[in-house]
């Protein structure tokens, strides 16, 4: 049962390894450039503060998973593992959300406020994002997975023994 | 000990539901409007899905922990509470950081997507939004110290047994 479990949280953890890895390469390689009235138009991850967030907690989330997968057999640390993944995923939700709202604002825009949609000049740049936002959801669904997963597991011995 | 940590909880989702409902009635009650070149443009929460989604969310938020203190001394349900709780930290930490990365663009515009910051023609909806986003931020980082305290609960009494 034990090893079932191991193997589990084991494939979660790769798994999202691979989200953040992709969301973060996607995310960083984003750039495309449009001419508007003569005047050239950059667009780059880090001309927005909230894709600036998102790139820097998808690769910090991937180095962190990527120790705790290298470490994986040590069973010492286990408890701080579940307080530091709960950090993680709270963390990948934030930034994601974060992301997904200034993504929503360029490409429909916000006609009360005057902000035009920028998807249509520089669309390159709007598919990546949107391929960076994907991976970083799945990233956060796959945290929640494995939260739901050691809670349940942590919790249900204790059905027996009422606190 | 029981006894201290069943009123520290208490006091935890007392003090996060004030700050929940405070944030939902400010984001609510935002509203502003400014003429500028002879048209009236109207600020109000419900022009921004990632402001809606903040207040629904909120508004959820504080319902359910109406429910939970309602409910506080039966003792049966709580391991299925532990798991809402996160799944409302989570929450909370979504809505807040979506709108507070709309909020950012509202303030400071994005000259790099030619949306202009808006705060100085609505003043008075900014200094809402920014009351409601400060409220949600207290009501997360209650919910942050919620789990966290938890999950030290739970976990505490394993450190002697080693699964």
């Amino acid at each position: 049962m034990t090893k079932i479990r191991k193997i589990f949280t084991f494939l979660l953890r790769l798994l999202a390894l691979a989200a953040t890895l992709s969301a973060t390469i996607v995310m960083v390689t984003s750039h495309d450039s449009a001419n508007v009235l003569n005047l050239t138009f950059k667009a780059k991850y880090n001309n927005s503060p909230a894709f600036m967030y998102f790139v820097i907690v998808e690769a910090i989330v991937s180095g962190y998973n990527l120790m705790i997968l290298s470490l994986a057999s040590k069973g010492s640390l286990w408890r701080v593992v579940i307080i530091l993944d709960v950090v993680v995923a709270l963390l990948l939700t934030s930034s994601m959300s974060a992301a997904l709202a200034i993504a929503q604002v360029g490409k429909k825009g916000n006609s009360h406020a005057g902000w035009l949609p920028i998807c249509g000049q520089v669309h390159k740049f709007c598919n990546h994002v949107t391929g960076a936002l994907v991976a970083g959801i799945i990233a956060a669904a796959l945290y929640f997975l494995l939260i739901l997963y050691t809670l349940y597991t942590v919790l249900n011995p204790l059905f027996v023994v009422k606190p």
